[in-house]
């Protein structure tokens, strides 16, 4: 079914705000496309499910023009060079690269988002903890937060790859790091697996006393991952100067509304509320990848991944992830990751 | 009328939210008051009108219980000590106090915010660009903000107390200064006087499109006085990494309601927004005031002040700065420097 001649791909059916749903998606086999000089064609192995691409389907998202029905939906995958027409890439390349959902595609360099060194760990982490996900979480602990000894450091989407690593990170950093996620599974993902002090389910009535309790010295750190209706609830619990790294609202990414943050007790706290954007920070991704390389070796770096299998499963995993009940970073496995 | 025995004083008549009117203060002539042991009996000289006493009233500002009818309305004032049974506090000097709305106050330590060296400046401006509002200013410049040359550094409140003193100490420090205020006798006062390199005033149509013609190179730093609303229109103009300073949100302090800040647009420019608050750079008044001295004298720190006399008119004073009709630092002129 995906011989090198035919390609199986998802296209957008139909364009619209809310919450996407199947109907939303449509699969298409279309020929194996043809490369021009210069090009290469990838085979996709892994493909990344992700929060964003619920915004780059709208056009809300840098680089991401709005999608066209019949287009094929956006996302980045470890993929492998089977062809090539471009003397820098070479035939048995791994990749990570925008290669849209799909099993081919014909690829120029711009569409590459990093070389994979396949020696550094699963060639799925590249999507996850040594990928963008993980990067992200240096950003924010590594140059931005920067937790010290002794420091509270709270984290929602605690369960996902972002939330995981930073709060892995920050634990290395000799800080007390309490996660908050959506439901028991979850939660004991985060304490059992990545080792958290504490994780909050904030399904669960009574939750905010749980944090408190979890929070004896309050909060000094926290990342947001999901936007501002949780963070106006935990500002109550930040010490003064507390620091907050605003790294995402995918709570938000189904329109454009969204509650705002209330600066009232911003103030009050003196809180230091700063923005980032992973893109600033590829500069830094091999040192990170080593860093991240060596801990998981050591085992103070632990990664889940959600995965399904075959190019067709992916509309239905990208809803599960869209409603939040992935546990761990969402993959859909494509291909083979060799021959 | 302001005899030694007799104390004229504004008492809060009905307590109540949104904007107040003349007919929540009443004036009661009362025994001036005697004074115990380790108190000082003070005569009030200037009233300071500032937008945190609506928030006093309703008890929503730290250190100020909800004021029930029959109470003084708090304020701070420059003030005179005329009598003492207090080692420390000698007759004849002069303090910043928490005096409230009266000509006379009995008063312990804890009341008095600063001393005042009356040779640094017109008494007066110990309550504006010599006090709080100054220091306010200080904080956000001199301590958070420190524009270096070549920022465009914006101001909310431009021709207030806070806002004129933090635009002309950034533009010593080498920025492109440009303030926001509404209505032209505000901005003529921050261009002509201040000194700013431009001013924008809001409440003409098309304020947006002047503010990104007097800002070519963008907003560096932005020092917000008046909270969220104002701020969302500003992100868009920011530069990547833009400062914010969160000062104060008077647009607020009518009730609780209030428009929050829009996070989405703050994260893709990677902007760090603080909060402050003025108390926490007390321990440094007197660096500031020799610096802000000094500046007055060379004629490169300019105040402006609307002043009216009598305790009676501090009501309708106080409406006047409630509606942002004020020019300049609002001041009751109470009673004599001397004697």
């Amino acid at each position: 079914m995906n011989s090198p001649t035919r390609n199986t791909q998802i296209q957008l059916s139909r364009q619209r705000d809310g919450m996407p749903d199947l109907d939303d998606f449509e699969v298409h086999v279309v020929p194996t496309p043809e490369i021009a000089d210069g090009e290469f064609l990838v085979r996709t192995i892994y493909l990344s499910l992700d929060p964003y691409i619920r915004k780059a389907m709208r056009g809300d998202h840098p680089g991401h023009a709005k999608l066209a029905p019949g287009e094929v939906i956006y996302g980045r995958a470890v993929c492998r060079i089977v062809r090539s027409r471009h003397a820098d890439y070479k035939q048995g390349d791994y990749l990570v690269a925008e290669t849209g959902w799909q099993n081919f595609a014909a690829l120029t360099p711009k569409k590459v988002v990093q070389r994979i060194d396949p020696t550094l760990g699963p060639l799925s982490t590249a999507l996850g903890v040594l990928g963008m996900p993980g990067l992200t979480a240096w950003g924010s602990v590594a140059h931005i937060a920067q937790p010290n000894v002794g420091d509270t450091f709270v984290v929602s989407a605690a369960a996902g790859p972002v939330g995981g690593t930073a709060g892995q990170l920050a634990k290395q950093a000799g800080a007390r790091v309490v996660g908050i996620a959506g439901g028991k599974e979850k939660c004991d993902l985060v304490t059992r697996t990545y080792g958290f002090d504490a994780c909050i389910d904030y399904k669960k009535s009574g939750w905010q006393d749980a944090l408190a309790a979890a929070c004896p010295g309050g909060i000094d750190i926290y990342h947001d991952n999901v936007g501002a209706s949780l963070l106006n609830d935990l500002v109550k619990f930040f010490n003064l100067y507390a620091r907050v790294v605003l790294c995402g609202r995918p709570a938000d990414y189904h329109s454009g509304d969204f509650e705002g943050l209330s600066i009232g007790p911003i103030i009050g706290k003196r809180a230091v509320v700063r923005g980032m954007v992973v893109y600033d920070y590829e500069h830094d991704l091999a040192r990170y990848q080593r860093v991240a390389a060596q801990l998981m070796r050591e085992g103070k770096l632990r990664f889940k991944e959600d995965r399904v299998e075959g190019v067709e499963s992916t509309p239905a995993h990208f809803l599960k992830l869209m409603r939040g009940e992935n546990i761990g970073k969402a993959i859909v496995s494509v291909g083979p990751e060799k021959g």
